[in-house]
């Protein structure tokens, strides 16, 4: 399928933080969408009006009055209800979708596409833009034939369908799912110029399932168990080990997301839910769960989701997401139109529990302003956040910084890279910096762009 | 379009509830999905097992083995990544969708679909599955060309584009949003015999937009001015009167649902969003908002919108939802298939704030238990809730009984009908009762249907 959108691929950044923090912008300069000011702002005089306020848009009595006329919509009926009996977005839209990096996997089955984050508002993703990864292409599974088993180190062992599932008492929560891999390919430095690439392997949304907890404690574990392993009915198999304690606290069976069945992309008809902990252990289409008394070293967890340190060892087992940030907007898939104010607004989230705080900073680490939550701070879930912020045109590094309610500050990149080296592809969490250009920098002038120190 | 579903209607209720509450089920009696049990629930006789729990799926040694043998997925690789650029739902899940009443209006382009209130988990309802409310079509409207204009009594007169709003703070919030007409069928006695009919004027997702207040702030209020009209810009050109105080409280002007643009049926590119007051304020396609003296006195606030009373004099401005809460499952779309331990479910919602318990019944109201909450409470969004029940077998009527923060208790149907009537048409909020006919009753054992008393 053609991706409509231009690839934007940044350069990675030539010198030192300390030097200057310079970077090019390399191949299409093309940005799809600016951030615009209405031009009639100057025009604005109202008694007490504030003309530094994030919109000034009176335009004289001329534009109201032609504004004020009915316009096309008012003289012609629309569609019917039930053209859509499942809605679809508008047409206007059907640039906002999940994207993949052609070059990224090579193999179509076994791939990802992210979310457009930079597009979205809330804490809620829509189904439709979820991400995906697959390891073996998704399978179109009957709910009524497919069949969950619990075995192993069990006092019973168990076969669920679909709807004995449907009959345990019930848990919706919401919760971020993410990928260990995201932000991968920004260890060694740069490379991607929209926050859809450099963090869209991650999305949240409602999730409505079945405790496994209740689950375990139906089949009853024997002494000996002391790990599950989830394995998925896919063309993958996929499988993981989880550690009894883990999967005993508040990891849970899920058979809807938003409201609504999971979709097939993201494990139709059931999936684990381990809530804060890396996505590849959210097992889908899970088919069963054997106890067992040792984790499994199943070739996703010995081949991939190892972590590879800079003395040539492998970190194994890294379940939980630690605390994470982004600025959404403004960011490199936006272009400033001039100075003056804007809302600085991202999301942050944590794999340990709830946001604490996050900062902001415009000077590229130096100083630091607390941004305030637009949205409900709920516990391993997005936040949104936002702060003010007077453009005043000059060159600007923009930079975020949470924290979370363990303490946990998100380090910057280089203390990352210092103690996990650049051959690691896992759980990149370090902060990451949008560079401003100047708004007097010629055609450059406002362009944002991905830069690391 | 055809519906592939046959619709269900059931005879109004013959007898008062105590010359025994009998109804009869008219028209067909299919029912579209089913309480299973495991059959081999009885096989169980593991160490410690409760045959009386909600499931009891041990099948025997042979079974298990069967199951986990590689099922066709295993064997096959499903699609890859991108096939759906934007996803939906699986094809086995079809039959989720909004319908429609053909006979409830005349058009459908000033008709109503509903949401399928029993297939939904959670709290959040998917954008393809909110319910649908047209006065004059749907038009498409091109963001880039739409324009929100405040003028009346203001000081400054103001016209935004849609990037001039999405400059302004932000907030995301989940909120119910409900026809007053929910439930309309109903007043003179029962009519309908699914949840999505009698429940399914309503949805609950995540908004984000603007605060109203920052932008009429912005316009800054004459003294003399006391009521907002907002209006849309569709053929039905839709306006309401809502006054300063209630204006300048929570409302916001969203561009966002579930974190992706409004869709065309809900508004796109914005509507206006009225915490807890009745669907018909929340104004879509919101072209403009004048600042008046007085109400306006529009045509769906004099024709729409206004209860008859039994005096025959007409209630008008009854603008907030009262709290309301309903059992989506077991419900009338559903069959019993035998006695045992079932999980009852449901929503409760209340626009006044947030939901303070939930009390359930199985004997028509005789003696009611507390359900816990399985989602998070918020202000003025759905709330689940569940409760334990050890079905005998025997004649059971279901009811739900919510209490909001302000100590707000869900009146009886015949409370509400002794004050407003039956001539009315909105608001009606009464519990309403599931009448579960005994196991033994023949054919008609373990049927669910709508009645009242």
């Amino acid at each position: 399928m053609t991706d409509q959108i231009v690839e934007k691929v940044a350069v990675q950044t030539e010198e030192s933080r300390n030097q200057g923090r310079r970077a090019f912008l390399k191949g299409s300069a093309a940005v799809a969408g600016g951030v615009m000011f209405t031009k009639a702002a100057s025009a604005a005089e109202g008694a007490g009006y504030d003309a530094k306020k994030a919109v000034a848009p009176y335009a004289g009595k001329e534009e109201i009055t032609t504004v004020l006329q009915d316009g096309a919509a008012r003289k012609t009926l629309g569609f019917g209800v039930r053209k859509y009996p499942y809605g679809m977005p508008s047409p206007f839209e059907k640039e906002v979708q999940r994207r993949t990096l052609e070059w990224l996997t090579p193999d179509s089955m076994a791939s990802i596409t992210m979310t457009p984050l930079h597009q979205l508002h809330g804490i809620i993703t829509p189904n439709g833009l979820h991400f995906e990864r697959f390891h073996g292409g998704v399978p179109t599974i009957n709910p009524d034939e497919h069949r969950l088993v619990i075995h192993g180190l069990v006092e019973r062992p168990l076969i669920f369908t679909m709807d004995d599932l449907k009959r345990f008492p019930s848990v919706s929560r919401i919760h971020f799912v993410e990928c260990p891999a995201n932000g991968a390919m920004e260890w060694k430095g740069v490379q991607l110029n929209s926050v859809q690439w450099t963090h869209g392997m991650m999305s949240c949304v409602e999730y409505t399932g079945v405790r496994l907890s209740d689950l375990l404690k139906e089949a009853g574990i024997k002494p000996e168990g002391k790990w599950i392993i989830p394995e998925g009915a896919d063309a993958a198999g996929m499988a993981r080990s989880i550690p009894l304690d883990l999967a005993m606290d508040d990891c849970f069976i899920a058979y809807a997301q938003n409201g609504e069945a999971l979709r097939r992309e993201q494990g139709y008809p059931i999936r684990l839910v381990v809530p804060g902990c890396e996505a590849n252990m959210w097992v889908k289409y899970l088919r069963r769960i054997q106890v067992h008394d040792v984790p499994m070293q199943h070739r996703e967890e010995t081949s991939k989701y190892t972590e590879l340190m800079p003395d040539g060892t492998a970190q194994r087992f890294s379940w939980y997401m630690e605390a994470n940030s982004v600025i959404t907007y403004p960011s490199p898939d936006f272009k400033m139109e001039g100075p003056g104010k804007y809302f600085l607004r991202g999301l942050a989230w944590s794999g340990r529990g709830k946001v604490a705080h996050v900062d902001i900073s415009v000077d590229g680490g130096k100083t630091w302003k607390e941004a305030h939550f637009t949205s409900p701070v709920l516990d391993k879930a997005w936040t949104r956040f936002e702060l003010e912020w007077d453009w005043d045109g000059s060159e600007a590094f923009l930079m975020s910084r949470v924290t979370d309610e363990t303490g946990y500050v998100q380090p910057p990149m280089p203390q990352m890279r210092k103690l996990e080296g650049t051959n690691n592809v896992y759980h990149r969490t370090a902060m990451v910096t949008w560079r401003v250009h100047a708004w007097e920098d010629g055609k450059n002038g406002g362009l944002i762009e991905n830069v690391q120190y």
